[in-house]
């Protein structure tokens, strides 16, 4: 759970800098889910005829809130990638309003984990997209052992080993 | 084609603010399929540790350069919106390098138009990630008729009517 | 709820030939979500040496869940179609148990519908796969208008009108 | 290639019993590419009214064929596991007419690979479905080597060892 924290902390202290520009945080740590959240801001907006957040600041608050809840389930850092991701947009964001993000990751493979979550502006119950997504475990390990860092994934969520 | 050429300069006078950020450019626009790249900075890494551009980054690439091969094969401006996108990522794209993004739009039916493409670095044939994306099309006049706004998709790729 | 009941028994009733092959069975009919079963059988298997039910009955299962799912969600039978399927499998389902389905379906709007879902053999909390689908509505209707039946959708899942 | 011809061999030996109830055929094997079918037939159809092939149908196809465009390019028999497998409908097939799947294996990584492809009834240009998935690889290794068994992957398409 230190360990937790740790990862925790370095997402609070700005570690990521992508993130950090969407105004990412974390607001709730549980065993096995995430829920965080990105800023509303003109310079994240889509189309400013209207207003709304481009689509690819809710994709990049889901996919990192994945790989947190993936790490929050494993109970320690480890490196992780992004094997796929899948979004279904249910309905644009409201101007204004900053989008939360929820993930649990709902099982865990040897080499997989499997997490899924919604975003939402102002009600869990009315969310804007859907989300699930694939993490490969231990990617570093196995770029280590074969040399060529060939192995599938797009690096993010990386935890220190 | 002056429409689609409008389209093209607009995204070129930086019409978009959070594909403005990301450097965001159209190489080439075909007849159904797009070329656009985003630039690789210390301000788009996802970790400071390995250096490799965020994964939100490139999909945000693959979801517009989606968007506007669609509205290339239409051949006309059309409110349009991601209903679901989903990407698989191969590797991390290479510290350094801007990322570039070939997407197709492979179908077209009356209110949903199918896409696919990959992004990459240096090579083509070593692509970074793939994406299939569909966008629903005429949003803006379904809502306007239903008066709820509750019609799917995210406003992403929106061109004027 | 009367309209509801006879697509639930149309379906006891055997009105789908391929479903019926796999043994489909609805267990549990709510507001907005379905149990459904499919037989575990020799020929059904994948392969005949690890004696697994083939991956394409599982996906059956979940994608008639699915469309199920959302006309009881809708209240009344109406033409729709899969849009899109994704499945992620966790493990093979295990040799001599029947595959069950829980879907729901968790967002509508005016011309899609939202659903997700788990397939489990013995305990829903260890389940073989996991399942996001999204159906198009009114596909008759639409298609009835432009003639061309180009509006894509598979067509499975139609109830009568 | 030997290999990969007994692979072949074993299919059309129809070792699979659920895509021998398909009429599953694989008609050309390429280096990194498979064309197969299924048969139109009455007991395959998703509901009467139609005469519609089942989506699960088609799905089956294309998963298999991926399956079985992942041996191709290894050039050698390995398990493998279908990770994750997603379909675009584009359109009910036709009635009457058999449906051809053609899947190509455009990636391979140490442990994951890659593929898309279509299926259609008269005409490539015409798809009825697209589909992208993953297959895991190794699985058998990765599973004894842990025991559990619990290594994601739904043991589809799996090659003797």
């Amino acid at each position: 759970m230190n360990l937790l924290k740790a990862a925790l902390k370095k997402t609070f202290n700005s570690a990521f800098p992508h993130m950090r520009e969407l105004g990412w945080q974390v607001l709730e740590l549980e065993s096995d889910a995430v829920l965080a959240k990105v800023r509303y801001g003109p310079d994240l907006v889509g189309d400013p005829r209207t207003g709304v957040l481009h689509g690819g600041v809710v994709t990049s608050l889901l996919d990192s809130a994945g790989g947190l809840a993936v790490l929050a389930r494993l109970g320690r850092p480890l490196p992780l990638a992004t094997l796929d991701l899948r979004i279904d947009y249910m309905r644009p964001s409201k101007p204004g309003l900053d989008v939360f993000g929820r993930v649990e990751c709902f099982q865990l493979t040897r080499n997989v984990a499997f997490t899924r979550g919604v975003a939402y502006d102002a009600d869990p119950a009315d969310p804007v997209a859907a989300m699930t997504a694939t993490y490969m475990l231990n990617t570093q390990r196995l770029r280590r052992r074969q040399g060529s860092g060939a192995d599938g994934g797009n690096g993010d969520g990386t935890a220190s080993d």
